[in-house]
């Protein structure tokens, strides 16, 4: 390992020299006249992985294609999958960019270009760690299978039509699946973020009277659909944010005292957060804190509300329609499947006669975590820790990632997100830039991931 | 009174022909374009108080002019003023019309032109029946003031702005005011419009976060104004629709026990309104039937919900806005001056943690109230009885007609509606109608009126 990480180390520019080759790549997969340079940087990948010696595929798809590559079989030690794309967001607004997006600067101890954090900057980090033990040990420790696809900012239709083909799933089989596109918790604050949340999001459409009526003469004899939405919305949680469908808590993994603790040694304050958002005050469940509210805990959000008169001034109208676009965020082990019907039983046993509803069911997918207890979470710590000097802490993210949710349906394998990049990045802004110190420390704790993976 | 009748009865076809002559006259007050047959209007209506001796002045406002006149004092009898307006609404769409909207043509036992019901066939009943008398008794048994408007269908600027005027508060003096320009409860139903709902309309606009929030990333840890706007309107009423707001109630002049008797009486099926309505069921306060609710009882209406993402599909938002326009049918004696700071103060104390709330004031009316035991209503039954051979039914509107309250705050005066249209008269409408009988029932009736009032 040691020599490894030698080379690592002293292969510093050519490996900048190397990241700069793909960032000049403009890899814009939303726009077709960059298609032609989607196509270059796949090749490049390639080229890169048939360079070290890897087997190499380029897979067309009903998209962009994917470039798989794989190392030998190690037996006994375990197989990784990494992900990561080599796509890149359209460069707009072009006149804010202190330097052209695809022209790579470096200032003030970042590269700026299009592409240096998200994802190219962070992606390569695991092919030059490979190239790193190749050029030096001869050999990877353990299987790593590569899987780079280039539509992720603008769908991954291809990659997701490609995981239901036949064969792919034991083409792909891993342990664990390593993905480097998230951020640390903050500068020197590398950070795993080992569980995602799900989503079930729905559209409710009450229906009243027929037609919109005035609100003086009918006002009082029948039911209002927008008073009645108020009262369905509020119904599905209680004033502490508890969510009132039967059973929907029932499959909720609970939060470990482990992460817990973990989640309470992060430098969170509440207070610069409420004040960040401009809010007086935080709320949430009871009994849990504000991380642990976004992160580990199920929730309740209307994203929209229409009914009536949304215009200037006064219409004294008794709407005939009134619809609200909620969405539930799920934890492990919740099933969106199971929650549809539940919530459409619970919502109309508070349906208010007179009224008609139609819940439609718009999208659901399952939330996903790595246990902390996770031996790979192990073993990532102490390669992130020989990589950045200092241990990771460990967080979730309360969004979802599709493509992650995806492969752990898929695979059945844990996953690793190993964030390099910072918050302030510029992800899908201009000047987006990606820190090189953080850079080469990716290199570093990645080519040490390897050994330590080996080691379990 | 008996030649007074026999007069009414012997001219009918010179009635026709004087309503036919107004009715020919464009006067449509919305569009500037027919403003000359507006003031047209205005001087054929004075030239017939003129013509029947009548003390008659054309009274410039900052709109259209009113017309005004009177007849003389009689002393220890009650003082009338008539409120009518010689303008009518525009007549587009005017090809689905059968005959020309200002060529009134007879079809079917009805009179078919724009404003044949509203309101200038049912307004010169009044002057009809004025006539009536001056022609054959030679003077009238009561004071009898005329207030004519040429604005009621674009917002009655002027007479608003005259009511201000000094002077004209003692100028108007009257015990009651009467109105044609309702309908009957149907046809053969005669109906005396004894009250008015009030009301009182806000705009309810919530900031939670300064700006949209990933639901994702945020969801459960901050107040989504959404779900708060949910939570205060859902609590501004009980299940049962009754109005949480402190003093809410207060101030409700109670139902009687004869307006329920009387109200019961109507030929009123919750079943067939129901199904005009398209809806399964109807609701409302508990212990009222639906016209009590709709007429006597205070009601809460949502007129307009607004919050977050409201176009296709789904995103995943939390809004940093929401709001709703909502309002309040008032009942005599609400006053929506005192409803207003309790309101918010009850807003106030529901607005949850993290979120700001603004309550817009939108604009507030009291309702109004003749009572049946009044005097001027019974007066006006008989004189309704004889002109129609039955008598009317008392009915409320659940609506406002801010004109009436109006001269209510001004005057102290009790108001008698008094309809002799039909609700499938087309107001508003292709194809406006009177039914020519209810015409002459109209003048039959007010000449009663006039004759009953001076028998108190």
């Amino acid at each position: 390992m040691d020599q490894v990480a030698r080379f690592v180390l002293d292969n510093a520019n050519a490996f900048e020299d190397k990241l700069c080759e793909l960032l000049r790549i403009a890899s814009v997969s939303a726009d077709s006249k960059y298609h032609g340079e989607v196509r270059r940087a796949a090749d490049w990948v390639a080229d890169l992985f048939r360079s070290m010696g890897l087997a190499t595929e380029t897979i067309p798809t009903i998209g962009q294609p994917l470039v798989y590559a794989e190392s030998p079989p190690v037996p006994g030690k375990p197989v990784v999958l990494v992900y990561g794309h080599y796509d890149v967001q359209p460069p707009d607004p072009l006149a804010e960019w202190t330097s052209p997006p695809f022209e790579p600067t470096k200032r003030n101890g970042n590269i700026y270009a299009r592409g240096a954090t998200d994802d190219k900057g962070q992606m390569i980090t695991h092919l030059l760690s490979t190239m790193s033990w190749l050029k030096t040990v001869g050999q990877l420790p353990i299987q790593i299978k590569f899987l780079i696809e280039g539509e992720e900012e603008c769908g991954s239709e291809g990659i997701y039509d490609y995981l239901t083909k036949p064969g792919v799933k034991e083409k792909l089989a891993a342990d664990v699946v390593v993905i480097s596109d998230t951020s640390q918790f903050g500068p020197g604050r590398p950070a795993i973020t080992y569980g995602l949340r799900g989503i079930a999001y729905y559209e409710l459409k009450l229906q009243g009277p027929k037609q919109d009526l005035h609100s003086g003469t009918f006002g009082g004899g029948v039911t209002n659909p927008a008073k009645a939405l108020a009262f369905m919305m509020n119904a599905l949680t209680d004033e502490s944010g508890r969510v009132q469908v039967p059973g929907f808590y029932d499959d909720v993994l609970p939060v470990t005292e482990r992460e817990r603790d973990e989640l309470a040694k992060l430098p969170f304050s509440e207070a610069a957060f409420a004040k960040q958002l401009g809010v007086a005050a935080l709320s949430g469940e009871e009994g849990y804190t504000t991380l642990e509210r976004r992160w580990c805990r199920p929730s309740f959000d209307i994203n929209g509300l229409t009914s009536g008169y949304q215009g200037e001034g006064a219409k004294t109208v008794l709407p005939a329609k009134a619809s609200a676009k909620f969405s539930f965020r799920l934890v492990p082990n919740q099933d969106p499947t199971k929650i549809t019907p539940a919530l459409e039983a619970f919502l109309k046993s508070k349906c208010p006669a007179g009224i008609q509803m139609e819940l439609v069911d718009m999208h659901g997918a399952p939330g996903c975590v790595t246990s902390l207890e996770s031996p790979f979470v192990a073993a990532a710590a102490k390669a992130i820790e020989h990589g950045f000097g200092t241990p990771p802490v460990f967080i979730r993210e309360g969004g979802s990632i599709p493509i992650v949710t995806r492969f752990a349906q898929l695979l059945g394998a844990d996953t690793l997100l190993l964030g390099w990049g910072l918050d302030d990045d510029n992800t899908h802004s201009p000047n987006e830039k990606f820190c090189l110190a953080d850079f080469h420390r990716g290199i570093l704790a990645s080519s040490h991931l390897w050994n330590e993976l080996a080691s379990l």
